[in-house]
């Protein structure tokens, strides 16, 4: 297939590289041109408007938030303005249910063709093609997809028809690993207080009820204190807590530990502690308790 | 060895089947004779008194709460009235921090030895000595209690030279857990409040992020709303995490998302939840979503 | 002073009258224009566009909610788009703090001054002219302003030179008012269930330590369980928490009572709560208790 | 009447004062006999042990907690031991309920009077004899203990002929003292980031909806930031908390704000706070905010 791609930053880079191994054509375009680099040397073509990168069956949008999806694809010469009728726009960022919305009503418009595709995995799984695709959208627009989500990750999973199900999805999967973070967070607190190893602790969590790499690494990173440098930054964190929340409330479900963990990641960036990884927030159990330095009143 | 064996519940059962099939001699003493019937035609020895029951080298307790515990083992005639100078008492029982100090305190003014010995596992792999041992106490006394620890489980993992660290740890393993079934429930309620089918989301982030069986058994339960019968009661739930919030509070660490539990059981058991499994908190999200029956203010 | 004003529902149109009462001549626009009868009737006249009842010294506005002002204050032919160079806009309603900001730049752009002059008090309060006015603007913007306040409230209070932060005050003053209602909701669910006569008890605590209105009322309705008719309906409390809760994130101060008042309003309007005064979040910690009817899972 | 006081700290000092003016004999035990000597000045006699000064017709007891009472009360030669058949017990102190049920039947076993009368009012209000008084007892008990409940408060308010329901009213009414500290606390963290000075809006907000002393007296120490010396210390605060919290789990009445608090106290007291005010939980929202010293990360 002929391919658009839109934004090539840590995880874009990855997932463009794979649809170049799969034998797609991939055009780029990126606000910043010059991260293209290194796709350009593996075959890809890079233009300088996003209305250039529109003109082939398919476009993939791979960026930060919403902001910059609205961008690209909403204004003058955005994908919307700039897309065949019939041609697909395949959003993989993490966006917001309310944003995905817009995007499938402004696509149905203009008779063109929209799935949510956003993924679980970080660079790495990106790169190496691992990603896991959580994918909606109507099925013809599914199967219109499906070469091009084969090439970015192991497996698809397709949870509806309406779009923007998928992105709720997404959502409610960083609010359950943000979940980990926080629980883990209280536990170690209350076990260092009591003067038990945390590494052994965890060794023992992850050995016995807790055998999944989600906790050994949140785990391991919260017992070492490192949170630098950021494989997911405090604020992406934060941002996707308050779009799950924001889905929450249009749909009315209350989250008290959503609204818990939000609470966390306000503390963790008027703190001091944007740089750091989210799971930054495990260490504020530990602070209120008194643990560390800069904790006394 | 010879082990007395006092509380031979769904667990204790298991476990004191597993010191027999060890060569160990096993006297039982439990509340209710008649529990011991399965024991006996295994070649366990039933005696009519605590006090009895504390003749060998070793007893084991494994009792549903303190209040059980604190009667057999403090009371006159019990184990630490009984216990010969130098036998040892193996505590597998969920119990306080402060009562593990309590009877650490207790044996070791009589010459006793003490090793705190909770476990992971439910009934099945109790049965089939697969439990996970998490043991705490002098090293003298984990060497004699190694024998019985490596008949009742599979691993066993020593935290502390203090008993009261195995208490602590196995507490702090099962605020793990509820916050599992805590984070489930809100997830579930939100997706299935955009009408996401809940079996298949919970495919989907079991094959992904979420590779574990915690999530998987716990994670059904919800979708399916199916709570009964009680593989671990509510109220159990409930008492533990009172124990880990009384432990808290005496070494002032504050835990929201523990505080949140209690709230939850809470509600649960003042909502006539008290006979099902401890897992039906994840319920109650969806219910505070308008989701299912009786809901209506 | 010549004075339009735009939004005669319940609380403008006792404000409007007090501006007639003390001599000003008041335009009125509304977008039902059937309200504005007993305005005309007191001497207002009315006219048929925003645009044309900005044709005075100043315009006030005292509307629902950000999308009304919005709508009415920086749509085509709005009062950015029609106020004279140097005319006022005196902006009662609850709004935003980012919705002020936009205001009070769009104005300072257009050349024109405004105030925000959000006020405490329910509807009796407009109608007497016995309102709390809480204003900010700058120093000439609110002299000019000063004839019109004090016609419609009993004290103004300028609390900044910059807009927003009236707003703010506003809408931190409605979150303690909802602070309180969620207290008394859960004392009354304590005492309550432990069969304590609870108008026996809010007269006890409104007779000692909570000597004020506030609590005599909202205690009152809580006693009673009556939230009907709603003086105060729980989609505007909802609201209101949520504007408080966007400005603290965009402060970046975590305010975890907010985000509890923000899950009690999103249960009970999730519940069917919608047409009940917002104090009936006061009835929830009850329902949680298991008491009262619909409670039983 | 023939009183025996125990307890003259700074509440009994006052309190038993007022039973001399009121031409009250009053026999003073305490555990620091040194502290009655303002009593003896004033007309007061002491007795070296408990059980003397149980001679009379009634016996007061105003002490710290549930350890002190317990051991006056129901300990070897303590007062239900001590006092004559008929004769009645005041309890004043601030109890759990379990321990006033307790007392309660053991009063009742040994043909004694029993009344629990908490009273609200700081020390200054202990010397003048204006605290409110809230009793809970048998009738005959309370028509007994009339003339000395009239002695110490300026008005006795009885809740219910069970006594426990006094101590739960008590504990309730401190339990919204410290939710009205908190929502103080988070508004003003939040005006305080937006630049508004806090003083300024302390006086709108008392001159309006919250025009109380609790409001005034709190809202000062936040905004002044002093919370020395302390009127009534943090961990008496937490321990009112946490005896709320313990009687709305027996009773299963989930409390969320209550919990919030219990969080707060422990933060307070983990982080070097032991010795201030419990007004000093207000202080926490700012520090969360990034707001003052010792808040980076």
């Amino acid at each position: 297939m002929n391919v658009g791609f839109i934004g090539v930053g840590r995880m874009g880079t990855g997932m463009a590289a794979n649809l170049l191994k799969a034998q797609h054509q991939v055009t780029v375009w990126n606000r910043t041109p010059e991260k293209a680099a290194p796709l350009i040397a593996q075959g890809a073509k890079t233009v300088p408007t996003v209305s250039e990168v529109c003109r082939g069956e398919a476009v993939v949008t791979m960026l930060a938030n919403d902001e910059a999806v609205e961008s690209v694809a909403l204004g003058a010469d955005g994908i919307v303005a700039s897309l065949p009728a019939g041609a697909l726009h395949v959003s993989s960022s993490t966006i917001s249910v309310a944003l995905s919305k817009r995007l499938a009503d402004a696509h149905a418009k203009a008779g063109q063709r929209f799935v949510a595709a956003p993924v679980f995995g970080r660079p790495d799984a990106a790169a190496a093609g691992k990603l896991f695709v959580i994918a909606a959208g109507e099925a013809g627009a599914i199967e219109a997809a499906t070469p091009i989500l084969d090439a970015i990750g192991q497996k698809t999973f397709v949870v509806s028809d309406r779009p923007d199900a998928a992105n709720l999805v997404k959502l409610s999967g960083n609010f359950l690993l943000a979940s980990v973070i926080e629980s883990l967070g209280e536990a170690f607190a209350l076990v260092a207080k009591a003067g038990i190893d945390q590494h052994q602790y965890l060794e023992v969590m992850t050995s016995t009820l807790f055998d999944a790499p989600v906790y050994r690494n949140y785990g391991a990173m919260i017992a070492n204190g490192r949170f630098e440098p950021a494989g997911f930054a405090a604020p992406l964190g934060q941002k996707d807590i308050r779009l799950a929340l924001a889905a929450a409330e249009d749909l009315r479900v209350p989250m008290p530990l959503a609204s818990l963990l939000r609470d966390r990641f306000l503390t963790l960036v008027a703190r001091g502690g944007e740089h750091l990884d989210w799971s930054a927030i495990g260490k504020l159990p530990a602070m209120d308790a008194g643990l560390g330095a800069s904790t006394r009143l």
